[in-house]
């Protein structure tokens, strides 16, 4: 271990929540964090040592960042991994490897990475023309298909679930502009769960319990997550080492989220992966013996990794903007929240509201699952976003 | 409940790990803090919204702190109380009540206080020269005694446990200059215990479960403190009610940590209370269900009290500069404390170590107090501040 690990400077690309939530994991060892982000309001912004204000696209800010950071790190994917990379090659440590973060932002190479590595994941084509569509519907069985953008999907964004002769009408949704797509079986009736996996820079590596997502069915994210999974301890131990075999195939340090389905068979397949603190993690905060934020500064830092264990049943909620709601906002109806033992609030301080977005989550941890979604429920029924006409101040 | 409870700033005269460790707790809900120091490197600076630097004893540098502020309170004693009454007066936020903070500044009206409420406390005499002395030394009993500056004592500094005869010896240590002194009575061979009491703004008061204080006994600072104290059902009840009720006479809203004794006869007695989070309320962080710090922020911010219960047995230690090590620093062996699974490192970004100074903590949960302290103490042993030649970087 290298002398006083903890005053290295991070350079975070990205100053979302999920940065926010890195450097607040480790204010107690007072590690100083650099910010690169568009907007200067960004949740992470306020406790920057050095925010710099610029695109996550931008060679230049990237450099910028790098400068008075001793390790690089990115909460986010849509980031100029070039940069990255030349970084690297100049000896500048950059956790996850960008090159690693070159195949994940691509679902095409993403896709033919677990096929090569012999990873659990469902069968897919790639296609850029109606001549190459054409080709690879055939290959992909079953009347509903998953059509993805091999680049720059988010949150939903850039998937559209089609039935095949949806995929050959013009109201298909994804245009045929020459970039890659990929087409995906769709699993029906299958559940969701995430894997967190931390691997450090010796290469020891460990997985965190697996969680359930649950979906809402109208806006396409997680509507929350429960942990443990409902699942059998056989199926835990094939759903965490699948989700160990894919990122120690990716071969590099850092801290991933491996997302997977489980068919009405009982076979669990790789979605994908992200090469960060993700959203199915926000729970392990308050659950788990060393949350996901903490193990990625453990990480980037060069400290053993911290364990894994679940310690309590827990529910996380993702808090979103309100449909009918955009602007400037308040927060009403916290008194029952606060009145709850062991739920826990994270707001992430975005200037603006609008539908849909990630403005906080809920942690309740209970003595069981269902007493833990139980109140998370109520909690997030009591809680209203209202709309103002000024800026709260 | 107010809206929006989170958007109120709140000015902490004091800019200390108490204050640091009181802004760390509502990083999730974005609360903005102002911050007081007279050293623009202490450890609360770096997150401060505004940061004034000054003095906490400067009437100008406390009204600047308060004109942006929605909310003043303080996380150390030795301030310009009359600019905060009056404040007060003027109709700001001050928390806890600056009319409670001047009692607790002045030990001889604090031990008198407690005299008038009748709460339990040892015998004590208040002197200012040498024939108020004479007259006070027949009225307590026992070979050894206390004597304690009324004003401006603390960690130890300012008091000092004489025999009767150094008492009147020119040895004695404290000056006779016109200031008050307390003479009270040495409690032989008695336990120190502390007990968090929380009070909220509508008067909602809870205490925490106890913990016990071993003190090392050349600094005369805590060495480690143990929760749950190693006493009966009975007597934790005692003690958490004469703590309750010795806040509850001081009558307003606040955090208030209590010291007591218990004599070996079995009867426990107030020592002092602090009007602030404090030393002994560090563990609350990982090891109840809602920390010390947490706890005030609720109460700052007008929402209901969070649960006091103990989730586990835990051990605090304060992590002290060596002695013979003054000055810039570095931290070695933290290997062996960060592969501990629950042991919790709290650092608190002290630009120059000295001798005895509180240069962090350290928490350590686990199945049982015995074993939490066999592992914090391993931990401490392997922790080594070395000095260097330059600032660390």
């Amino acid at each position: 271990m290298k002398f006083n690990p903890f005053s290295q400077k991070i350079g975070i690309v990205g100053g979302g929540q999920l940065g926010k939530m890195l450097i607040e994991s480790a204010l107690p060892w007072n590690v100083a964090y650099n910010i690169l982000d568009p907007d200067p309001t960004a949740p992470a912004s306020r406790y920057a040592s050095i925010f710099v204000n610029g695109s996550l696209t931008s060679r230049d800010k990237i450099l910028e960042l790098a400068k008075d950071s001793d390790i690089l790190t990115y909460e986010i994917e849509h980031i100029d991994v070039q940069t990255l990379i030349e970084l690297k090659d100049q000896g500048k440590v950059v956790i996850p490897d960008p090159d690693i973060l070159r195949i994940i932002q691509d679902k095409s190479l993403q896709k033919s990475f677990y096929a090569e590595k012999h990873i659990a994941t469902s069968p897919f084509e790639i296609f850029n023309d109606e001549d190459s569509l054409s080709e690879a519907l055939p290959k992909i069985h079953g009347d509903k298909l998953v059509v993805k953008s091999a680049k720059g999907g988010y949150d939903g964004k850039g998937v559209w679930i089609l039935t095949r002769s949806e995929i050959s009408s013009s109201q298909r949704g994804f245009q045929l502009d020459g970039s890659d797509y990929v087409l995906e079986a769709f699993i029906p009736r299958a559940r969701e769960f995430a894997v967190i996996v931390a691997r450090g820079m010796d290469g020891e590596t460990k997985s965190y319990p697996s969680c359930e997502m649950v979906f809402d069915p109208e806006l396409n994210l997680v509507d929350y997550l429960i942990s443990p999974s409902n699942i059998s301890t056989e199926q835990e131990e094939e759903i965490e080492a699948l989700a160990l075999k894919a990122v120690k195939s990716l071969g590099g340090a850092g801290l991933f989220a491996v997302e997977l389905f489980l068919d009405e068979k009982g076979f669990f397949y790789v979605n994908e992966i992200a090469p960060r603190p993700h959203n199915s993690g926000h729970h392990s905060i308050e659950a788990n013996s060393t949350s996901q934020y903490e193990q990625l500064n453990r990480i980037l830092l060069g400290l053993p990794l911290g364990e894994t264990d679940l310690r309590s049943p827990v529910v996380m909620m993702n808090l979103l903007g309100d449909s009918g709601v955009t602007g400037a906002y308040e927060m009403r109806g916290l008194d029952y929240l606060m009145k709850q033992p062991r739920a826990f609030f994270h707001w992430y301080n975005k200037a603006v509201t609008k539908p849909g977005r990630k403005m906080g989550h809920l942690t309740v941890c209970a003595d069981s699952p269902d007493e833990a979604l139980k109140i998370a429920q109520n909690v997030r029924e009591s809680l209203k976003l209202v709309a103002t006409n000024k800026q709260s101040n």
